[in-house]
């Protein structure tokens, strides 16, 4: 994953392995949602606060694709960045890895339709949208030089 | 258990196992919602309904004490009954067996409180009271008879 | 989805919603994975049995498209079928509707690899994979007929 | 609680949230077990160690007394210390609170018993079992200065 992304790093939990003595499939798509919030804390622009202002980016599709298992106590990275930044909607993409040997284990991507509490899709709100695409711009601008 | 109980049964999920080879002792936690769930449609009150009144019976305590494990693929029996019926709030009392051989798995209460969406501690409201009440009082005579 | 798939019914627990008030996206991830589970059970081969015999079905890759959100208590359908089968590994898809009145709410796909428990990529057992090529091949003819 | 304790840090997860818009009852009891394999690793023992040495600390009892509601997004501290120290078990307690008032939302113990991977129940090996007492007893030395 080429910078600027976000990563954040924790432990992996006990429940969140499963009887093939690593972590099951599921966890890892709670991981990505995790990232995605450590992302928008980042931007100064917290998730919370998008839901404060009566929108929510309801996960539309979600992808994976798993290379290596992690395990219980590991800690784990999870970076995150914008892959595609649209007026109703955005796609995050996300790397798993290993922090002792940053070990790619987990790839995926997640995409969002920004909707009202009423159900309808919308716009993304031009505050918010111009707080999105400063971060992704940025990536961008980083990819290139 | 004395009956009467409301029982549910249903095979344990993969994603339900931890790198013990078991079932994660957190999951029984949410069968036993899933009990009373089962518990509450079985009286003709679904707790979804009792939401759509605008209350809810939030969970103020939760124990639980596990006896002998559950593993993948296993059928399991959740049976659910009133341990207390309370103008404010109500106890639910647990038992989740194998389904097999009856071996008992897990036993637990867990605790409620009615409060309305302000979040206010408030009576449970008389008709839904009476539905709870009949279930509870059917469980008392069935004991003492 | 063309039949013949299996299809088990449930209903949504409490614990799988999430604050927008409808059922989390990693829950139907979950949903699948019991899909698969019934599916192998009514093939009669149970995938608790594919383990005992010292292989697992490992996740290679998950895609699932969420196309309009499942709420606590409703009864869902989940219609699993072999979407291909390989001589290492195979493919399930999945459909997830709402039982009252079938709507689709989520659609997808799990790729597996089959591993021993070395982590080594192996060939299916060929009479486990007897077993999935009639499941597999009953859908083809179903689907051509 | 007395110090003194093992403190860790978090933001609450979306997924660990429900359909009342709060944290649901079982995501704290998951908390519990991150709580101890910190209070572990600040041992210098991790249970992974434990583990790998052939011995678990099955969970054999839960409880937990639920305050008030923790939300999306919130920043959250969980304190473990071990309550009680036995030859075969042990019991810890914990409290969860929100990070930005130390307002006390969750307080609960687990009580675990050793066993070896046959199931049998065994005497914690004397080395382990005295770097939990010697993180006991400096709890029991603070309390009573």
């Amino acid at each position: 994953m080429s910078p600027p992304f976000v990563e954040i790093s924790f432990h992996v939990r006990y429940a969140e392995t499963d009887a093939m003595g690593v972590v099951h499939h599921a966890a890892y798509i709670i991981w990505f949602e995790e990232g995605r919030s450590a992302f928008m804390r980042a931007c100064g622009l917290p998730y919370s606060e998008v839901e404060r202002r009566g929108y929510w980016f309801t996960v539309a599709e979600v992808h994976a694709r798993f290379h290596a298992p992690a395990r219980y106590d590991e800690r784990v990275l999870v970076r995150t960045r914008i892959a595609e930044l649209r007026s109703r909607g955005l796609t995050f993409a996300y790397e798993v890895r290993r922090a002792s040997d940053e070990a790619l284990l987990v790839t995926g991507e997640t995409r969002h339709i920004c909707i009202d509490h009423t159900g309808a899709v919308r716009r993304i709100p031009q505050d918010l949208w111009e707080v999105l695409q400063s971060a992704f711009e940025e990536k961008q601008r980083e990819r290139s030089s």
